[in-house]
């Protein structure tokens, strides 16, 4: 995998479970930082701000600057941007969406927007859902950033995004368009600002119905790696498997797929 | 339709249309009392309990006992009662759930249920949501009091009760007993406490896919009358038709219908 310029590593399941690292990931992201090569990180979730996903890296010992952490939140606000020029946005959602929605220089409004853009917000209403429902049947453009199921906590597996947002959809009877894994945008979103062809770009992760097949429909190299959601057996069993089928994230592993 | 002697009026759509009485509906229920009939009422709605229905029919003009309102929540509460033996039950509701529940002597828990009852609560939390998905996925059994997508009010259609269930049915996985119409249990629960046999039972409703639907599944004679949710086009291309096709409830009607 040595010739690949854009690793995108996946974080949950990859990088680190809940609190704990994974030690070979964790290796293998040293071991091309001093080869000059900074990785990205891509996440799904969209409540907390690249500010604060690098401080939980630097917790794991990975070191990194912000600017190569994405997360749907990041894409959801490029996306908008890109697509709808000066369009108003109404968002449901935390820190990550509406910092990532600033940044973009995108206007927040509550009431008649052009977009609703919705993550996760914990700080849920039933006034925040009937405003969004009414909106959307209004006609504003719906857009969500992911459709996980569930978060998983120390408690156990809470109500994801997803479960959120199929709420709004089931109400109002209209699919959104989501911007997390599976769907291709924050790896598009790497390729623009990295500038590295599709042919640089490999993605690494653990969930093959979230991150291989984000990475398969982009059309880049994918490293399924195990210990994770979905167990090499799972992988096997798919049409489409990814370039490479990893034990660990070990150097010996990489080698070996990379000469096998 | 003389001969029935459980008239079942479905409410929204058929006795009155939001705030405002049909007329029709209205004349043949007084009709009926004068005959000595008293009908009954079935409404998905578990946030109200019978007495505000009862007040709200008074205002319509239309004066019955609370005993004769039947709601999504009093069969559920029902049903959980005549199946599990001193269950304990988290609910997830507003008055009309809670009182429906207590009235049955169901012990009402927040931890450790046997049973989750789920309905609509505007006071929605966060918190609220995680506690119910945590309980199902811990084993808890899901009951749900309806899945009507939305909820007509003055502002426009908001997030009914179905839409919360379905976040939690997505995100765990699990999918819910229904108690409110297509499903039969209100009127299950009406030949119980009436007595009455199944061919002396008619169901009166305007949405094909919740009202007739439930007494065509019953067993029991239908009457579907137009100007509500399902027009008397879309009712024809449905492979199981109701017994009667009224286009209003004026008496004329249904001597027509009863004739022919």
């Amino acid at each position: 995998m040595n010739h690949y310029k854009a690793y995108c590593f996946d974080l949950d399941g990859t990088v680190y479970h809940g609190t704990e690292p994974v030690p070979e990931a964790v290796a293998l992201i040293e071991q091309l930082q001093q080869q000059g090569i900074e990785p990205y990180y891509i996440t799904n979730n969209s409540s907390a701000t690249p500010e604060q996903v690098q401080q939980k890296l630097a917790g794991f010992g990975i070191h990194t600057k912000a600017k190569y952490i994405v997360t749907s939140a990041i894409a959801a606000a490029h996306y908008c941007k890109e697509n709808f020029t000066d369009a108003k946005v109404q968002m449901f959602g935390e820190t990550g969406l509406r910092e990532a929605l600033l940044a973009e220089g995108i206007e927040l409004v509550t009431s008649n927007p052009d977009i609703v853009v919705m993550g996760i917000d914990r700080e849920v209403t039933y006034e925040k859902l009937a405003d969004l429902c009414l909106n959307i049947r209004a006609g504003a453009k719906f857009i969500a950033t992911n459709g996980d199921r569930a978060m998983p906590t120390e408690r156990g597996l809470l109500p994801g995004t997803g479960s959120f947002i199929k709420l709004v959809e089931y109400s109002t009877g209209v699919t959104p368009t989501f911007m997390g894994k599976p769907e291709p945008f924050m790896l598009s979103y790497i390729q623009e600002k990295s500038g590295y062809s599709k042919e640089d770009m490999i993605l690494i992760g653990d969930n093959y119905d979230t991150d291989i097949l984000a990475g398969i429909r982009y059309g880049i190299a994918t490293a399924h790696v195990e210990g994770g959601v979905t167990s090499r057996e799972e992988v096997l069993l798919k049409e489409d498997h990814p370039t490479y089928l990893l034990e660990n994230l070990a150097s010996v592993s990489i080698e070996k797929a990379f000469q096998g």
